[in-house]
């Protein structure tokens, strides 16, 4: 395959066909795929959780996966954090002119393989070419439609003073290694990507108990950002233990050279959970047995004071308050 | 709104949160619209339509439309083809650092206007901002859900010899509006596009019979790109009267200048529409009492020879085959 994308493979035509088939239909293809205009799918139950995203990263390889594995965990993730279990997904891409075909080749095996890993089918596609220049490599978009668990239903709104807040892993290695992988900084450090689908991780915590208040993924703008936005939907404060927060060496010292918080670098395979305090170790435990969320861990706790902040409190309880985000995350992590 | 999109737009944090509520929230707002992961849907019935299409028009405002109403119309006719009611629209969009957000503003505005038209719900989306040159101005995806007329089993596959040929308007504007939208020719021509939202016409059409073959909506390729597809699918000869088939006349004069085949320019709000000939009268005037079909009319049959091709014929009985398509399509134009 050392063949590029030209126009006419997003004319329509033959060769648009032709890539298709070559392409995403021989990594993709499954019984409901469709080569017409919609695809047909059985109704997966009661209730539809729906949700869609667009994925730019840049570069879009790097360490730990690339644009089409996040395509496929940032929204399975997405029905992951409504307690739905992802059944169908939908991919519209658009390439630039002269992309080797055997990038494209392996950002769709990925997508298949991850795809694959969670049980999802990708059903449905589209596929558009920009003119060189007019799109940087390659955008994915991916939406899906889930299955909702009944009896779960998580909001942003429903943390309550008294509730712990958990997170799956390890924090902040997404955004580290995009900003590692640009190479801007000349620091080499083995930090790789948390890229990884967590409707498993869900799963485990639904079959212990159903009465989960929020589940989030933290990915733009990192743990810190969804804490805060979190406060302010359930108008409540959040207190952090700082020395509970799981960072990983290679990232801590990354962001201690270039004056970064782990807390506000993106996750792509990170959830903040928030539940009565009471089922959090259980949780934790369930978590702890998936793949993905082994550094499960509770970090703090929800409270009625400081409501709409985020406070850390250290090892010997001296609190300060985590500086609200401020929209300044560097372009292009996700 | 003289101020323009910056990457903090895109960061995930407040100024995210401020551009959702001040742009498309405003005008997209409805009970379902989430501000969660995903949006939480009651299903539509006993099997769903689920069809994906990404839209890179350039340039973005055109006679007769925009990229909003473009996004809207092009997913609601890819679900209209397949039978299916458009309920649910998910809308992700990557916008370029520096876009005015009064013409974010206005494709937003045209795009709930569209879905207010058609009935369907906008309920999820998702907003990313790309460095300035790294996407151009603005490109958004749509996906749909749709609830399956019970009955109509629609499918490229299943013309068959004897069936009448059927287009619901005039042909080939929208890919004519954007050529001389790009100015590069110097024709002035009082071409718009046909952009349209079509579930009406479809509805309509159903309303008479659901013994209907084949609709596919005439897009990247237009109808003869459509017409080689179907024939190849249903193995079968597709004959046209060249005398039958509508082009407006501004469009007949530019196609003249530029030496181009009306049959292979892009429509976005037509389709082509394959039924058993007895139904045919019916059909042309259900699909005549909607908006964007008035024009509708039979333009040829389904024939067993000729397998595989489009013949033209005309008026004195002349044949001759439409040459294949080359995929050679002028880029972006949907």
């Amino acid at each position: 395959m050392s063949a590029c994308i030209t126009l006419a493979h997003g004319a329509g035509g033959k060769k648009t066909a032709e890539l298709i088939d070559t392409v995403f239909k021989a990594h993709l293809a499954n019984p409901l795929f469709t080569g017409d205009d919609a695809a047909v799918l059985p109704t997966p139950g009661k209730k539809l959780a729906f949700s869609t995203d667009g994925f730019i990263v840049s570069p879009s390889d790097f360490p730990g996966g690339n644009i089409g594995k996040l395509s496929i965990c940032g929204t399975v993730n997405d029905l992951a954090c409504m307690g739905a279990e992802p059944l169908y997904l939908s991919c519209a891409v658009v390439i630039e002119e002269g992309l080797p075909l055997c990038d494209l080749d392996r950002y769709v095996k990925t997508m298949a393989e991850t795809a694959a890993e969670v049980g999802v089918q990708v059903v449905a596609g589209d596929t558009k070419v920009a003119g060189k220049g007019q799109v940087d490599r390659i955008f994915i978009t991916t939406t899906g439609i889930g299955k909702l668990t009944d009896g779960v239903e998580t909001s942003g709104a429903k943390a309550v003073p008294g509730d712990a807040v958990i997170v799956t892993g390890d924090i902040g290695r997404h955004g580290c290694t995009i900003l590692l992988a640009r190479n801007t900084f000349g620091i080499d450090a083995a930090v790789t990507s948390d890229c990884a689908p967590l409707w498993g991780a869900v799963e485990s915590m639904l079959s212990v108990t159903k009465d989960v208040h929020v589940i989030r993924d933290a990915t733009r703008g990192g743990v810190g950002t969804v804490l805060y936005e979190i406060a302010a939907q359930s108008k409540v404060g959040i207190c952090l233990q700082s020395a509970q927060i799981p960072v990983a060496p290679a990232v801590r010292g990354a962001c201690g050279m270039l004056g970064l918080e782990p807390l506000y670098l993106a996750c792509e395979g990170r959830m903040v959970v928030i539940a009565p305090a009471a089922q959090a170790p259980a949780l934790v435990a369930a978590l702890r047995r998936t793949p993905y969320a082994r550094e499960a861990a509770v970090i703090g706790r929800v409270t009625a004071e400081q409501a709409g902040h985020v406070v850390m409190e250290t090892e010997i309880g001296a609190k300060t308050m985590l500086p609200p985000p401020r929209g300044e995350l560097l372009p292009r992590i996700c």
